[in-house]
């Protein structure tokens, strides 16, 4: 049994985090930490989530000294804030932990990326060069090596097991940039007091259209320009993209069907659509990305959905786990 | 036509205010207040309601002087925090104008209330001993010739609407009290930043249990005791109550519709149900309040329900205003 | 391992037990049926519920001889409409089968009950009088020995939940009704095209008033009179009941308390909170029943929380097989 | 003062039609009609819709004889199937009525359309070449002179009213097809019973991809291609559309702005953002269409919203109306 470790369990996804940990058979969900400053730290886990109530019951306990922190704890996820997951990874890691973050901190191998999108300088150069992408269904060789897990954002999960078999197979007329309109719940603002996620006054819109950071992680990761459209949906979880291509001539429904059936038939975790095009229903509150897909002449239209907390945050996380240790892909997870 | 300012016009109710005095042909919509400290102060309404661009642009101007802000203004709303109202009240009334209360600072007659409820200690006595309560259906003589309206809180105006027939009527076998379960959309707890307003949070549950401000105002308005337990629910807007009691030995049903038939046929924006008990949505939007029910033996339901921020604060405010300069009562509500 | 059939797996209920079956370690999830009329029959359970593709993924056979379906079965789930079980269950029954009715067919034993309530003639009596009520948390040693358990009503469970044990303690002045003030989401009345149900059509309101089937049936089970008004919400799943009760003279918060925690302190699917109420969401998605209380004097408020498609159905008709063939209560369940 | 009519007024379109025409001060709300065969005919219409009781309660009388109807009839308002509008629209015309028709039955003058978007032959096609399209913001000399107005689809008019000035003025790069993402409340799809349309049942999802109907009103009126991608929401009202369009080499933001400066400056009912992208919010419940786009390089994303209902359906028909007869643009609509 190995011993685990949340930072940031306070917040939504950190909570997710706990469930899936409470029940997986090979490792202990052994301490639950928040920043020293959060007005939540010292409560119990189920008094902020009272549906684990009997189920988690641990503290939250106040992260003082990191490397403390570290003391007997073999995997480590941070799910705390960008500059926060810079900053703590590298005292883990030297620690001997294997670290799985769900911040944006190490997810691309390009230090000026971090001072354009989130404003501050990367330090821990030589952690980032180590870092290894979690998307789980396609870099399962680097992540069952790797120290250091950066788990992918959840537009940038669901939008590149969308759009990377047709990427691979070099079906996309890449000259017309894919049109990437995502929607996504509330939760993926995170639990905090604020206006904009206000029961009131949540409304349908986007947001951050041309400058929001998941356009360049998933254009770096894709190797491709995509055009990204977040919107904020009135609902509290899970994100659809659908995702309007071109396509090279030639290419038929067949062929695109081909390629998304090799990338994904032995993934467990995503489920690809022979037919019909997926709602957001089919994945809340699972561990699945469902993908379908249209075609008329050379447009191809790729619909992906998933939960964001899980699939796009706390289920990859844990699925990059059980592939880094040798366990079942999806154990805890279905 | 007179000149209108509305204090706290921010706020949901406020913003509501301003909608219908904007439309109103009698009077001049001329000036919108916030607190000074508001991070709104110097925006425009339309650019925190923008349902509103076009129709209201004026500006959020902080109020830092009260009695300058008195200046060329007949008629002040104050959509404010308790303690704020209870403080500036009287100098607009010093001033000459006409004050719409919607807060709580001059609802009861008895200073003790405050320190109790509200935690203040209430310092103008004089003008709470002038203070007209605003239960527009019922104290319409009143009202006409009152300086100082206090405008009845949303829990207490669909409570007092729907017993204060039976009440007067004698009806009530009040050794057993009424039951008061009534459920409000989150609009009620108004328009700021907080955790248990957030999209994810708000769930369906009771608050206030025993303990809730507006149970001393509903019993010592109606002379009786209740008991009363609010609920929040996952809706934005609306407050339907359903309320139990026990009649005296011998009223019928007959009885029951006729005192509520005497009581609001000349009542506009008091709906009364042949049959049949009212849903939310028949008055989410409207100034109306609608009340239907339904009796067994010696035990009765009425319910009713309103818009918490129309005729239970905004439209009855502007109901209030009606009726104290003689316009038509329904005037711009429907 | 048991072969078990589910009996009307269409519906929300049907569907709920699906999931459950699937991942119990000793049962089979053998076979799904619905009515050979259904639009349905024929199709994969999964098309229906796409949350569940790959994981179930069974056919919805048309139940076309019911003496056929009983065979190689132990286990019967009846997720059908009231006169269905009534007819279906003694052909199960005198096959041998376990069955676990999710109707009201077999809930009272009082064979007049149905022609008032439910608008059909009880032909089954003697099924009828085997029937055992399965109030999990109350009935274990009768439902352990019984071939025909009648899973209670989702309102009845919470609602005698929180009474019970105040009711058996002979706390309550019954002089006074218990007024029982209910919220159920939209799930409770099934997956059906129906414009009461429509999105566009939903809101929050009052339904069978004193003329709800779930009155008699919680008035019978507790041996005591009860106003109980349900209300339709505005939300998918789950069941809040607000409680208004009398205490005896000299009944102390202590003593609720007690008798409380000696009910439910063995029994792990249901939580007593020690201060604060219950919210919905503490329970949508899970097998627990939540119950707080307030007191003041001589009034007392139970709150009482469930998923009314688990704990309030599905849940509680695995925990009753569960209790049956001597598996950990919680089994597939927490 | 003129007398209407409304056919079909049970729908969500017609009532909305019946509440702007029961406060219009030049016309009277004469005569609400369904369909002889709908099970609403002879309810009162305020029994569907109880917010309008004591405001609209005319009765929902049964269309037994066309002809008749018309007696005494200036203005028909069709709210109805597209096949009954097809063939009732010439006998109210032929009595001399003038007919605003919210079908989709007269709206493209090309009769091959009918049969293969709508599924059924054209037969009136010499009404059908006189009818012009309401699009009232662009045709309205035309509208001010016909006898039949073809109002037009919803997500035509927030799609035309978002492109049109950038087609008129020559910026769109038409060999990349204009990507049209929308999502609409789930009111679009009228008031019925319906599985679809079920309150547990509506997610988020893509619908009539490559397939819907309004795909071709779209591009014909605008004389060029687009991809229309619809979705369903989970809100009740409300259409927000995210149009992504490759401009020609030069145009430049100040260029963009301008044109749909000079488009909608003197049109009350179309809202231009000078900065920010609009919310659903800022039209939900109002006839306006508000526009906002964001640029970078030859990208651009222009986004629209509307109530689907109303400026979508019911608004702009009483904006035709206004302008046919001559009545200020806005009447009763602001």
């Amino acid at each position: 049994m190995l011993n685990t470790l949340i930072v940031g369990a306070s917040g939504y996804t950190g909570a997710e985090l706990a469930a899936y940990l409470q029940q997986h058979p090979h490792v202990n969900l052994s301490r639950l930490m928040v920043s020293a400053q959060s007005a939540d730290a010292g409560k119990c886990f189920s008094e902020l989530y009272p549906q684990y109530r009997g189920l988690v019951d641990l503290p939250l306990e106040p992260m003082v000294d990191v490397a403390k922190a570290a003391e007997n704890i073999d995997i480590v996820f941070l799910a705390t804030a960008h500059e926060v997951s810079h900053d703590i990874a590298p005292v883990f890691l030297e620690q001997g932990c294997v670290v799985f973050d769900l911040s944006g901190a190490y997810r691309v191998q390009n230090k000026h990326f971090y001072q354009q999108y989130y404003g501050f300088e990367h330090k821990n150069t030589d952690w980032l060069s180590q870092a290894v992408y979690g998307l789980a269904e396609w870099n399962a060789d680097m992540i069952s090596q790797a120290q250091l897990i950066a788990v992918p954002g959840c537009y940038p999960t669901v939008s590149q097991l969308s759009l990377k078999p047709l990427v691979e197979a070099g079906f996309l007329d890449t000259a017309q940039w894919p049109v990437i309109n995502a929607t996504s719940g509330v939760s993926g603002a995170g639990r905090k007091a604020s206006l904009t996620s206000s029961f009131c006054e949540v409304s349908l819109q986007p947001y951050g259209v041309f400058t929001h950071r998941h356009q360049p992680e998933i254009a770096t990761h894709l190797g491709i320009n995509v055009i990204f459209t977040p919107h904020l949906g009135n609902f509290a979880r899970g994100i659809l993209a659908t995702i309007t291509c071109k396509l090279k001539t030639g290419v038929t429904q067949e062929d695109v069907r081909q390629v998304f059936e090799d990338a994904y038939q032995d993934k467990p975790l995503v489920r690809v659509y022979e037919k019909g095009l997926p709602a957001l229903k089919a994945v809340v509150g699972t561990a699945f990305c469902d993908i379908g897909f249209a075609q008329q002449g050379e447009h191809l239209i790729v619909v992906g959905v998933e939960d964001n907390l899980l699939k796009g945050a706390a289920a990859q996380a844990v699925q990059c786990m059980n592939i880094r240790f040798g366990f079942d892909e999806t154990e805890s997870l279905i």
